[in-house]
């Protein structure tokens, strides 16, 4: 692995790859090497076909220890010495290529040793697409999440040393220790309970009562806590995504920026690719578009009108009758607003000029429609 | 069923229908259906009347088949060819119709085959009422959702990787490979729990915790994502149905159109059958209503009094003692909109103008009344 | 029963209590009925002492018909006829007397008819402080409740058709037919899990995954929509309760309708009974207090200086040093408005000439206690 | 215990500690605390090492109580008497220190007195951060949660009753009463489902699922109640930290107090140790920093700028290329006012006086590092 074989063709075909977002290949990888890992462990598989199977986690591992020395050159060449290294990527990308060499140098027999690949699957982390704003949900609240952990803790153990006190008699086997009965409480708690192990005394009963009562709190407190973060978090994402791209719209270019922040609490940005079809003739409309960059192609009868920067469409199915006239697509890779109707009614009320703006349009195009 | 007997009538009948939602009738058969494919499986039923069950799913199948047919020939009679067929509505109809047959043909026995019948139940899908909300809001959410997923998937092997290998030396019949752990995983992680595959060493009990408080976030993190969309997706759905309704009542004529989306967002729209009773005397009232459409009757005491389209009726319970004063019923079909008790307030507040009417005829009315 | 024996002095006492609630001795009946209902299933307490629960249990049934009785003849004075039969109160009330004596006459042993006594417990139902408040959530959110109960009820037929194809050869014991199956289904779908019935497959433990899966959505959006639905009743109910109060208040009565409204929005209203603390000298204050109705006296060294209605206290520490100068009670049954510290200097920045008049009234305090 | 050794000495450290939070020694000390207590019940650590694990015990013990009598005796010379006792931080220490011995003194044999050992795990519940907020959530929302909890105990009656009738022929064993069938419903409808106790007629498996889909419902109810209630008060109790801070940093003093409300809403306190790093060039920036109190260094190449009180910092990456320019550290304790990037934009909209002086620092500070 060490002596890459063409560098140059290769490395360009992977320094491509090497910002923050693993490449298709190294996802469908990581697929393949965890179905592996799963096969490795049921013994039929195994024995049927156990040469294929490390044939192809060798090749999945030779793949991760690739990418990772060649974005370990990129960042060296780009000045950045072994800073890749020390990051969350480069940390879970150099476990995911030294976890199962390690264990086999430690003595742990092949089968076992791969089950250690099963790490692959934490690279999949960096690219989940809200986990910055998850991220920032538990950050925020760690607060009141760490008031819930402790008091889910406190719980945990005045209940479990209470149902040792009152069931280890009567069921030596289950409840003959505090850790047990500390593993029924977590089972409890969680209102997940197995049933392995159950309260049987009427005060042991009464005792595991209160507990799942405290269960629903902990879990309601829990998920009140997360919702409201949430909520914040995702009003807050939005509004940064479309910021940017609204000052940029003519359209909106006379408004101050007082309107304009306002504005941006309506406006939502979608990215799309080449040829994607926004608008089918027929549907109902309950939005409008604005192009923020790229360029889009209306379908009418008989010719094909192109639309680009700063242009919007869809405005008059909320204008009239509900309905699509024409079906309406992209030609590049396109970044558009979109307006949803009851704003575009709020927008329209509260801007008359705006309202003005998009009615002469409209009653210009049904002109040239017709 | 080919020859349909009577195209004429029948069609005509069911060409009514033939819109988004199903007929009474098609339910009754969904339900008098899924009923049967229960009974099929049950032994002594199955025993007792096999002939009954099966002549009853035949006819349900028929009437299906019919109604399928009646609406491939009414989207091309209107001229909208066989879009029908390839719309989900159609998809579901067809699959419907065709799957026991070909379930018959491929060499299923009949009882078995009948088991497909349970997909009518399907049917019902396009007619529930919040369905679009719904799925509005797992669209819009699908980023957060779908980062939750992963989680969850990462949860999921990482745990189940984990536990297979602390448990199967002791566990070999329940813990002996991956798939038997990830089983072990899902029930646990959605805090099911069944029980019938269970940690026993104390590692594996601990590594069972962690995974039990990790399904308690993905749970909070899901219910959270889903009630912030939702909170959003209702306030959405209610300013949309109310919006077209408001600028047909003369009364918020006069309002410029910032003040009346400021009004949209207070009113409520209801849709009434004719001789519905809208107030009941002597009851709490908590609301005024609006007509936008049809009629009411106030059953004063010696007269009946018609009030019709812009009419406003119940303000005089919410400026007075808070009971109502007579029963106002509907004569003909009706829509209003309903202003809520707290919202009146706020509307007196903010348009004194609008205060006065509604005082002046709440007046005049107590004048009459008397 | 049917001979009261002194009704005057009885009726008297029952009929102050035929409101809307309860007495204190109709709840206290009630808890000891369902007491001696559980007693009576107990083998050991019935053998020991079945007289004493037996003579409890009637005395607790001749409370009920003798309540019932008054509130029949003090509805038929009132001249409101036989209204009260008819109301749910009434129609609870009837259950509660009859349903033994019934269930005696059509020939039930003694043992299981009072059973049927559990239904006493519904009679605490009307007067649940939050279920006016609870039920209207329900009615205003049962159209995206139905949709969610009809996915519960898709993914409960189709998920359990499928796992009796899949699991009834290898389990004919507990997916012999599609009822099991369903009784499954239901205990997966709520998560609950007993795991009396659970699927051994592989393809039946995927189809079961799913269904889990499932029942993380359908709890998630059944939260969501509860919780969407009760933020919004909340704010409602209290704005009501809040509103009648203010207006009364002197000191807001040079404030406009709209900003009436807004302060509204900000206080809080409490109903205490006579000589209950509310102050408590050395305490943190987080808010202060407007008297709508009732007396208050604060505790000064020295002296007890009485409050009568529009008066306020509290707002030293809000302006000082956050600690309570005085032990402050109230002296009759009072309504307090109460105003949150944030709520306060939203106040004082909004309304300038208010902040103006309670400075100088602290000050004018302040002066007065040196 | 009663002799203290150095009391000038050890007071003096232990006086520093007398107010409301623990000291980390306390901490440690209840985890190994409760660690013993959790060895105590585990048979071979106890007959490998009951000396060490009781002499553990009895040290904590011994800590406690010393801690204990310190306080005491700070309040009494603090002219507080001996009101600590009767607050509750001092009636949980109290317990904590006389639990075993009284234990001891009862009877109890050592092992199991020293069960009790487990409530100092709540010497750490006064301590926890958001405890205060949870409790007015609690007391605020106690109405709606009340009225959850009387339909929760509703269903649990009947619904436990309809299963002893159903159920106590066919299972005289584990539905052979009423208390048995109470903790089945217990076990349902808080959806933990341990299996132990399982209907199995029909009808009983009918009533279970009533159960269950209510039990569902009551923990959407509890949810909701829980987040709407915990957002108000996260919403209240960041206004109140923030807004004391605001109004000393010069950079607001030219608002007016209703603007100042409005600041307060969007900026967050966060408190930081000395040399603790707050921007790390290179990251992406999402909000500007304010002193309220302390100060800070910008680590520019080739010199440190100090920064002191009402200086702000942050705002360039805010304005520019979206990347820190420079590290900057704390260099003393310090209080520093949080300004979000979306809340940054809707304040530089509103204030544009704010935006000037901003902007003009922001090209000042440019110029200089030229």
């Amino acid at each position: 692995m060490s002596q890459l074989p063409a560098p140059s063709a290769l490395t360009q075909f992977v320094t491509a790859t090497a910002g923050r977002n693993m490449t298709k290949a190294a996802y469908t990888a990581v697929v393949i090497g965890i179905l592996m890992v799963v096969l490795i462990t049921v013994d039929p598989a195994y024995d049927a076909a156990h040469h294929w199977i490390r044939a192809t986690l060798w090749a999945c591992l030779a793949f991760f220890a690739f990418e990772w020395l060649v974005r370990i050159r990129y960042t060296v060449m780009a000045g950045r010495g072994v800073s890749y290294l020390f990051s969350l990527h480069g940390l879970i990308d150099t476990a995911s290529v030294i976890a199962v060499p390690i264990a086999r140098l430690l003595g742990a027999d092949a089968r076992t040793a791969w089950l250690l690949a099963v790490i692959w699957i934490v690279k999949v982390f960096p690219g989940v697409p809200g986990l910055r704003q998850l991220r920032r949900v538990l950050v925020l609240e760690s607060g009141p999440l760490l008031s819930v952990l402790v008091l889910f803790l406190m719980v945990l153990f005045l209940g479990s040393v209470a149902e040792y006190f009152l069931e280890h008699d009567v069921q030596p086997q289950t409840f003959g220790n505090v850790p047990s009965a500390l593993w029924w409480a977590v089972v409890t708690l969680t209102t997940t309970g197995y049933g392995d192990v159950v309260p049987i005394t009427p005060m042991g009963r009464m005792v595991a009562g209160i507990v799942m009562i405290c269960g629903l709190g902990v879990f309601g407190l829990f998920t009140g806590i997360l919702a409201t973060g949430f909520a914040a978090e995702t009003r807050r994402d939005n509004f940064l995504k479309t910021w940017e791209t609204v000052s940029k719209v003519p359209f909106f270019a006379t408004l101050g920026p007082s309107a304009i922040a306002d504005v941006t609490h309506m406006l939502r940005t979608i990215d799309l690719p080449a040829r994607a079809m926004i608008i089918r003739k027929g549907q109902q409309g309950d939005c409008m578009y604005f192009i923020a960059a790229g360029a889009v192609e209306v379908d009418l009868p008989g010719k094909k009108v192109p639309l680009g920067e700063g242009a919007f469409f869809g405005e008059m199915a909320l204008l009239g009758n509900n309905l699509r006239g024409a079906d309406v697509t992209t030609t590049r890779v396109s970044k558009l607003l979109v307006l949803d109707l009851v704003d575009f009614r709020l927008l329209m009320a509260r801007h008359p000029d705006l309202a003005e703006t998009i009615d002469n349009e409209a009653k210009r195009r049904a002109q040239e429609n017709k």
